[in-house]
């Protein structure tokens, strides 16, 4: 071991390992050799021009490698992959090499001018774009079939040849970024720039949104305070709050979108082009011509994927949608004869039975979640869409209507079909908090714990084998790829998406809902950044300007909260008591006043700038300049 | 005369007057002497670079000016104003000196590349950038003072020194687009190209848009047709009647994106950035430097124009609905009073008695629109705005928000308010047939019968002097110097948007205006066409890209239409007849109607894209070149 090591810093000094890749054990040699020669071969033979070594461990049958690159290619990477980086006078440009000397901290030996976490992301994006020329198939595996174009890692995720590649942690760094992150008691904002250099932007995106998210939270839980201490009643009272609530929520929707342009401006994704990037290496198509760069890649008819989603993916949702609701009406059959049967015979059996058709429900619940997601990405990767972000907000958006569906059926149907506030404010506080403690539990605590178990015992077998206090590099690759995959913030989105739901939908309900969230997304902020730091292997930075499909989520349920808290208002007996004679002014008025605050919402939203006015200048001045240049060619 | 215009064309062959300059009879001649030099001067020095000949007249006191440019600059300034030409390879770019040779159809001989409409948009452009420099006042005015940065010209207009600045007619080219717009009995599309040619690109929009509302319409008035014919009452039918229009109208708005995306790209405006332009004349502040394109030009804080629009604009626009409707309600009041007067007494005078609120009623609003009007004028000129485009559009909208209210309030107060719908389908048709009858008389008709008397009275004069046939250019430039000026598409866009209304608010109540509508429009195409070729100055060509806030205009009318629609099935006997026993149910299933169309509506126009697949590639593939010649820079 430590001679294979001696052996790389002796021959390749500056070989920095950056990306493991690993083969499945029984990989055969013939398949390793012509994979790692594509991966290093010339760009010109159609290679990545990367460099690669074997880690050799003490277990011969691994086939695992490290990869890294020089520094030239690690900058002619970061302009082929569109980086975007500050100059010497304060502007953000697209990087290119033959124009690096203007830039910011650049300088020939500086080897920080790109962070670790684009690095990684360059060599990610090269291995990716590997595609095959002439080869039929993957060499040794005959059923394994390529055709010009097709993406090579791809084909060998898909079999099963290739298990997996990570980045690398920096170990130094995660301990500097893990101290000011969550290291010590203090009260303030995250380190979002650190996390972004570590983690990339759509991490640190989603954790500006965390916490921008909890402050904006605050005011609501601060006014809902008093309603419970004082147990306040007065329809007035609701009135305001919930007005203030609606309003408010609008705004804070607004202000995210310009905080979020001045974070991707900063952080230089604002001026990335990203469509302009090649395909994913999901997207398959005929080789053929881009229209719009001129490059050579896949194409794929827009018709057909059109065709695709409004004719299968589309119908498949509404009619999944539908199955779940038909499911809902079950459990509350089951529900109200359970209810009589305990009534008729009441023994400790009925009283047991009680509880059966809510377990039910929840396992049939937990097991349509499952299913729907993986036809859900089944269908969006059938779609086949050229960008990541388009496949990304595809399935968000699929996957998104079916848990806000199963979520608040329930609560829509205690609402407005059996009117019984009383359950609705009881439902709401169980689901609110029991998915908040669960939520926590199951996503960070306990892979934490299991991860804390799984390292002591690693080293302990390691410290049986020899008494090296630090943990070498070999011991650091078999850590980690041993550690679980974070699989993209869809998960916590949603979290939040569903925590937006309870607090502004029944806000009037039940305007303790704010406390509860503000409080758990505080502990929420230091067990996501635990779960990042501890528990999951490091993820490729993707670098991102907004928080796409979600920015429309959020938006929506503020629409849809509207019209819910005005019914509720509508509903409650203290309105009600000030129409006496009319239900039907009662109506009318309720019908009047939620259109009004629907109009003062859409005109706020389109009143309210997205961009700073700072930006704004500096993104028409970038695009002035590039239309002169254009002139000048 | 004769000899003045041999003058010219022995010492400057190529001269050709495009604009005409008319200062005023007694202006001093050193002003005189300092304008021209200035328009003649060099860039260098400050000047527009321009040709500028007097046009001697018998009438020595006139001061008229023919402005013209050579060749040269005209492609100079065809650069500076941004320009987008067609290239060889069919891709549109903007237009450059240095790349004129990669332009279709460009010869250094062929003084047809710009059409004569877009040289006189470019002289007019020069003219109206002519910005004082050291100069304190106008020469031989000392009141009218002058700052660094200030528009010259448009301080001689508001000095009463220049009294008008005009492009010239192009007999030729005027009787071939008469002949193949209007002058043949033809059933097809208006020659929008030749429009767009000759007029400029918001004309021909507008005339594009008023066929393309014209053939949108048609649906809506074949199915309207049978309501009237065959006297259906039935409750389905008007339902499905009002569903249908209320999806086509945001159909139809969403189609017109893409067409007037389609018709922008292939005139070049789509691509033009007019917000890098320089500033409108009107624009004043101290003299900076722009952020974004680093040029010298006048800067005026934004927050001061925010601040004046939200803290002076938009609380008088507020107070003037008020008092509309509180106007309104005096004449409602006034109505009744003659009623009952008329009731108590009946005599000829209480006859005439009757028709007197109505008379004050018209008279009122005429005024009070009048006022309006010229207040929005001087408060969105006060805002300040730097782009015409947006200075447009608030007055747009502050006229458009006073109209909407004068034209429908009374309809409204008669349909929800008074819950008389025969009087509403009485008030309607009356409305929607005067006002368009009223509309082409005074818009074309009576203008035209004048602009024919006119000339006919001039060609008696000019005959008695001079026996020649065809008329010089003298006689024309003093004709059209006499015609009426062209205030721009305003009113013609606010006539089809009250249309719009007509047909759209209560088109459940009176299915045939759609007909009316359609029957006006074609009428109208030919009566405004005949507007712009004969009773009309030229009006100068403006680049535009879209019917800008119109669009919006559009778009809340067919929000509000749904609202209004859902609220009069609700209301009609019929619909009441299928709930006998709850009124609430009705007001609820009403609602839930209309949020449902109001959601299908935002989803459809979320999904249908504004800009078809094409025109979205060809700004893409713009785009990335761009980009690309910035890197490379």
């Amino acid at each position: 071991m430590a001679e294979s090591w001696s052996f790389l810093d002796t021959f390749e000094t500056n070989f920095r390992p950056l990306v493991v890749v690993e083969l499945a054990k029984g990989a055969k040699e013939e398949t390793v050799e012509w994979f790692t020669k594509r991966i290093v071969d010339k760009k010109a033979n159609g290679g990545a021009q990367l460099l690669v070594k074997p880690l050799v461990t003490e277990n011969r049958d691994e086939n695992i490698y490290l990869v890294g690159a020089s520094h030239l290619r690690l900058l002619l990477g970061a302009e082929t992959v569109g980086l975007v980086k500050e100059c010497n006078d304060n502007s953000m440009r697209s990087f290119t090499y033959s124009s690096r000397k203007t830039f910011k901290d650049f300088a020939d030996d500086n080897h920080n001018f790109l962070t670790m976490a684009e690095c990684q992301y360059i060599i990610k994006h090269e291995l990716e774009n590997l595609r095959a020329k002439d080869e039929k198939m993957i060499p040794g595996y005959p059923q394994a079939k390529l055709y010009p174009g097709k993406s090579i890692v791809r084909r060998l995720l898909t079999s099963g040849i290739l298990i997996q590649i990570f980045p690398l942690h920096d170990t130094e760094e995660l301990k500097k970024l893990r101290h000011s992150w969550y290291g010590r008691v203090k009260v303030g904002y995250q380190p979002l720039d650190e996390i972004r250099c570590y983690f990339g932007e759509t991490i640190a995106l989603y954790f500006g949104f965390l916490e921008y998210f909890t402050f904006a939270l605050i005011p609501m839980a601060v006014i809902g305070i008093p309603y419970y201490v004082f147990a306040w009643e007065d329809y007035d009272k609701y009135v305001m709050f919930a007005t203030f609530n609606l309003l408010w929520s609008t705004v804070i929707l607004e202000v995210w979108k310009r905080i979020c342009a001045i974070l991707a401006y900063r952080w230089g994704t604002l001026l990335m082009k990203r469509q302009f990037e090649e395909p994913r290496p999901g997207f398959h198509g005929v080789l053929g011509i881009n229209p719009v760069t001129g490059r050579e890649e896949p194409v794929y008819s827009s018709i057909k994927r059109q065709i695709r989603i409004y004719l299968v993916s589309l119908p498949f949702v509404c009619l999944c949608l539908y199955f779940s609701l038909y499911v809902m009406m079950i459990y509350f059959d089951l529900e109200k004869w359970a209810l009589d049967y305990h009534e008729e015979n009441e023994s400790n059996f009925s009283n047991l039975m009680l509880f059966v058709p809510s377990i039910i429900y929840a396992v049939v619940i937990e097991i349509m979640n499952r299913i729907y997601r993986y036809a859900a990405e089944f269908l969006t990767s059938w779609e086949n869409h050229r960008l990541e972000s388009s496949y990304q907000n595809h399935l968000i958006l699929k996957v998104l209507v079916f848990n806000f569906l199963n979520c608040f059926a329930s609560l829509f149907y205690i609402a407005f079909v059996l009117f019984d506030m009383k359950l609705l404010r009881q439902s709401l506080a169980t689901l609110l908090v029991t998915s908040q403690i669960l939520n926590q539990f199951a996503e960070s605590l306990l892979p934490y714990w299991l991860q804390k178990r799984h390292k002591k015992r690693m080293k302990k077998r390691v410290c049986s084998l020899k008494t090296d206090t630090d943990l070498s590099l070999v011991e650091q690759v078999n850590m980690e790829k041993e550690m679980g995959t974070y699989f993209g913030t869809f998960d916590d989105y949603l979290e939040l998406f569903l925590q937006f739901g309870y607090v502004s939908l029944f806000s009037c309900v039940y305007p303790l809902a704010a406390v509860f969230a503000v409080l758990n997304n505080i502990t929420e902020m230091y067990s996501d950044a635990l779960k990042m730091c501890r528990v999951y292997k490091r993820p490729f930075a993707e670098p991102t300007a907004n928080i796409g499909v979600w920015q429309l989520a959020f938006e929506t349920m503020s629409v849809i909260s509207v019209v819910t808290n005005c019914i509720l208002i509508g509903m409650s007996p203290q309105v009600n008591a000030l129409f006496p004679d009319s239900k039907m002014d009662l109506i009318l008025t309720v019908a009047l006043v939620e259109h009004l605050l629907l109009a003062i919402k859409f005109i706020m939203a389109f009143v309210i700038p997205d961009k700073p006015r700072d930006i704004q200048i500096k993104l028409a001045k970038l695009e002035f300049e590039s239309l002169e240049a254009l002139k000048q060619q």
